[in-house]
């Protein structure tokens, strides 16, 4: 009787207990918010599976909440509840950390403590190590512990496994993803129930795919923590967010998505790092991609991160980017990586940013001015023959080659015409300059809408 | 100048020696065709970022090769080519041979010296391990030897490694792979171009993408191998390739495929191992998909894999299903993994096949006849009015219940119609039922046609 490691037949834990050599590893977890209640809830239910795969035990023995109360009715009688974190990552007992109270403050205060006390630190917090990364590294290598963030980038996709062990053999060229669920759901909203951004918010916040502030996730700025780590594991440099060109998905206009689908496109707001012959580019903005590429056909809160390296090709990774259980299925997976290598030497792991600490070194980013891609253009125009020339004109005198040009009628019979241009690749600069010479044109109507395009290929 | 991690900088080994504390991970490599080929040249040109990242380098020191002039046109002056292939597993300065050969006879012998001389072993030979595989691992561990294959299961795509280690905190439900290039070129070329079977596999073979004799891949074999090991790494069962159904794609008819997609569906050969509550179901088949599965978008040789388990729900991976550099890739982030834990207990190494050994334990595998899946049939007859009741009736005479029924007029203006019915879930021995007597309908033209259907969901 040893399907008991498949969770289908109830049994103590004396079925894996026996052949276990190593005491069980004892976790200290911090918050039992969404994220914490999902890890307590899943080592519960797969305790058995998961000792079966390890060797060994993963015990969560104290966790830090605000109501003690409330956390008693969810954890069991052999956890030790406490108010006060420091208590946890102070203790003597405890063998590692899970920080998943978020924040950059205390939560890099009670990691910090915990590196100094020799402790191994498991964290889903993106804002955290984007922001305050290279001091935490730094001070785990001193310590020579592991600081584990699988869950901090996309969710339940072990992306991070695979850039960092999975791709090991490769120079990675780019790594482009659709790394924050809240603004894929958005997006996939207006598209499909044709709702502008303000209505396919409400309804996001609704449904609970959205925060009360939802600032963080439609301003892009989640999905370039999630890109600076990316950028780092995949070109060995440190993390730099501060260096992330970042632009939401507020402004964007449903036309605009319904021209784009007119010629192929679909708009993802994307997070692109990219090795060129001039440094790298660090960059997440709403994009337009061919809709029959894979990552067009990720919908909802779903995520996925496309990787080009040079020996495996084009690598492809989707799954959850929302989710209490999702998110707990990464911070698992370290905590059994921890469990692991809990006994090796500190050099024989992998390192926190793919390569080892010696050889992270930063690359120059290539500022957005410099940038090169090719562009969606759209301006209204009353009177598409005479604008039409003029339009060409301005991309012509700023050097700009159009790929395809294309006049729609607008839908609401004002007589107006959307002029679009998709260009060859340009720089960002030519493109700026076409932008003020079009803003000049009386022949215009409204705004001129410009959208970057990535064929990923 | 650390730069030269990045590649991008001509620079000497010494840039990255110096602070690298252990010696070379000296490897030895059984051939040098198209697999052993790559893996030289991927671990030349990226010689230096993997050393970065592993803080060890990854020597060939040694190559068995059957023409060695030959060779010695591609290795370097530091390789010592051998024509015995025994020298070098029998040899006291390797520490981890490649087993790149293939077949199961040699390989088998080669491998089991290597292990039984403590060496570690890396291999990319999916019929080995899945007809060996029981016996090769039961030797690797008593020897305390590592065997790595992620490079056997799906080439490019680092799915071994998600399963043991990114998903190891899941209950997994199923596991769905298109998991064979050749064959999932030559379902493209049909269906892109119009071709039958014949016409696509020799395209395919003309361009490289099927051998000369294709019969493992296009009976499925081939992606049985891999989904046994897939298998075994989802749920903790023994390597059991004959329990595999098995059946290919050259029985399929260009008008199954066409008419599948006027009903919203695309036909994959796929892999699927799902755990259901009478046991495990191993079988490998044409399928039909619903057509904005992301799985149909897989396109030419790519392979994906779909894994639903029970915290992180459903994730999938996605990368090339052929080629040198692509499978290369495996193998040697398989030989940086072996550099990492060559100095670790063998007990704290992720274990051969997700679990531990002593937790690897058969689970009943559900007999075909009693599988439970929904179906598409396709009868031809000259007078559908006549035939669409006969075709009812002996559906429900073997209580399979019909989701849809179409009725189309076939291409070639011959009066015949094709009965499309897609049911709902039936056991497999309920539909044969219906198939022998649809079989016997004096109104039937021609032979009755029936695919599996999947939801994916």
């Amino acid at each position: 009787m040893y399907q008991d490691h498949q969770g289908n037949f109830a049994c103590g834990p004396f079925h894996v207990a026996a052949p276990l050599a190593l005491p069980p590893l004892r976790v200290g977890l911090l918050g039992l918010g969404t994220v914490g209640g999902g890890t307590y809830r899943v080592l519960q239910r797969n305790g058995n599976v998961i000792a079966a795969r390890t060797g060994r035990r993963i015990a969560i023995t104290m966790v830090a909440v605000r109501n003690r109360t409330r956390a008693a009715s969810v954890v069991g009688d052999d956890v030790a509840l406490v108010d006060d974190p420091f208590l946890i990552v102070n203790h003597p007992d405890i063998d590692v950390v899970v920080e998943v109270i978020g924040g950059t403050t205390l939560a890099r205060d009670l990691v910090l403590r915990a590196i100094a006390n020799g402790k191994h630190v498991v964290t889903a917090n993106k804002a955290l190590l984007a922001e305050h990364g290279a001091e935490i590294f730094a001070a785990a290598h001193v310590q020579g512990v592991v600081v584990a963030y699988e869950g901090a980038v996309a969710v339940s996709i072990p992306i991070i496994k695979a850039l960092r062990e999975g791709l090991t053999a490769n120079r990675i060229e780019w790594v482009v993803g659709i790394i924050n669920g809240t603004t894929n759901f958005i997006l996939t909203q207006m598209r499909s129930h044709g709702l502008g951004f303000k209505a396919a918010l409400e309804e996001a916040q609704r449904l609970g795919y959205a925060e009360a502030d939802p600032t963080f996730d439609v301003e892009g700025v989640d999905a370039a923590h999630k890109l600076t780590l990316l950028a780092s594991n995949a070109f060995g440099v440190p993390v730099q967010f501060d260096k992330v060109h970042t632009e939401g998905i507020t402004a964007l206009e449903l036309d605009d998505m319904g021209l784009a689908e007119r010629l192929g496109y679909r708009v993802k707001l994307l997070g692109i790092a990219k090795r060129t012959d001039h440094g790298m580019e660090l960059r997440v903005h709403p994009t337009l991609i061919p809709d029959d590429h894979l990552l067009a056909q990720v919908h909802g809160s779903m995520n996925a991160v496309l990787v080009k390296s040079d020996a495996a090709g084009v690598t492809m990774y989707y799954g959850a980017g929302a989710g209490s259980e999702q998110t707990a299925s990464a911070v698992i997976a370290d905590l059994v990586d921890v469990a692991r290598v809990a006994g090796t030497r500190h050099g024989d792991r992998v390192p926190y940013l793919a390569f080892q600490p010696h050889a992270v070194q930063a690359l120059p980013v290539v500022p957005m001015v410099d940038g090169v891609t090719a562009y969606y253009l759209r301006m209204d125009a009353t009177d598409p023959q005479l604008a039409v020339p003029q339009l060409r004109d301005c991309l012509a005198a700023a050097n700009v080659h159009v790929e395809r040009l294309e006049v729609f009628a607008t839908a609401d019979d004002t007589g107006v015409s959307s002029l679009v241009v998709l260009t060859h690749l340009a720089r960002e600069s030519d493109i700026r300059r076409v932008m003020a010479n079009l803003a000049r044109l009386p022949t215009r109507v409204g705004g001129v809408h410009a959208i970057r395009v990535e064929s990923l290929v």
